[in-house]
């Protein structure tokens, strides 16, 4: 199966490209990528990325930037980088990858716990990540040829342990159960699920 | 109570208008008002109406405008139209009004059954819906002063039957139960809920 990771280099994508480039062709994206670059904030670098690595199976996002801080300082500037970023840099890679990928292939996007789970700081987070799991919902409905877009939705994760202190209570999910969330969205049949693997 | 109604001249709005300025002081504003205008997509404009308006008790916003329409028509661009409309305009009125707004004051803001219950031609609104639902749960826990914010989600309403094709099997709501949705929000004590008045 040929997997293109947006986010490649990252903590989730780094771990995930090495775990399924065993059996797989993964090739890693990056704003900084030495493999393929790509800034999923500009469509256009979207569409140049796509052109690039050509047909493939299944496209994973793990990158996703929002703004972290006070909500005093949350203005409709602050908030478009999650707009920009998180929210419509993963709704362009799909709407313009569904172009691009074979039938029966799969998308699957990254939320988080905030959505439905808010803590003080990430309002934009909450925001950005419940409008794609709606633009998931919806997608599901809407795809042709049996291709297939998915979210997973981790809490905390074990390996970025610098975010604990802004999610009191959270229990970290391990790095291995963030993996199968991703395989059960990539090698499952589901469609238009958020994923929860904990 | 000093109660902005934010789309006064739509369907929804102009019912809640008359309901609420029996016992209430209502200030109309929309896109077109002869008494309050503005235009939610404008930032600027937002800041002009509250100056405007002054001080206040309660804002409902029953204004959001989204693209709808073939999902092969729905690119970054069509996109915007949800994005600038009923997210990012009802977030600045959240964002902008908190400056204006009395303490222990609420705001309001329109969803839909579309965040979790998608239809075709609908994916824009489902990711409007789905952020302003993620921003609503998000706020509550950063406004201060007693100040709370809820969503209210309806259906199809019963004075829109032209929607009633695009959502075979949905049971209508009645323009009564809309207005119970808001009662509960705007004279009741919850706060980040999305309110189902059904």
């Amino acid at each position: 199966m040929k997997i293109i990771i947006v986010g490649a280099s990252g903590t989730m994508g780094s771990f995930l490209s090495k775990a399924f480039e065993k059996e797989h062709e993964v090739i890693r994206a990056d704003r900084n990528s030495p493999h393929v670059k790509v800034d999923i904030t500009s469509s256009g670098a979207i569409e140049n990325m796509y052109k690039k690595t050509g047909a493939f199976d299944a496209l994973i996002c793990t990158a996703g930037p929002t703004y972290v801080g006070s909500w005093k300082n949350l203005t409709n500037s602050a908030f478009r980088i999650g707009v920009e970023g998180k929210m419509m840099g993963q709704v362009n890679l799909v709407l313009i990858g569904q172009h691009y990928i074979n039938p029966k292939g799969s998308f699957t996007l990254i939320t988080g716990a905030l959505s439905h789970d808010p803590q003080k700081n990430f309002a934009n987070a909450s925001a950005a990540n419940s409008a794609v799991e709606g633009f998931v919902r919806a997608a599901a409905i809407e795809l042709e040829n049996g291709i297939r877009i998915n979210a997973v939705s981790p809490t905390v994760i074990e390996n970025s342990p610098h975010y604990f202190p802004f999610f009191p209570g959270e229990i970290p999910i391990t790095m291995k159960q963030l993996e199968y969330g991703f395989r059960k969205s990539v090698f499952g049949s589901n469609t238009g699920q958020i994923i929860k693997p904990f």
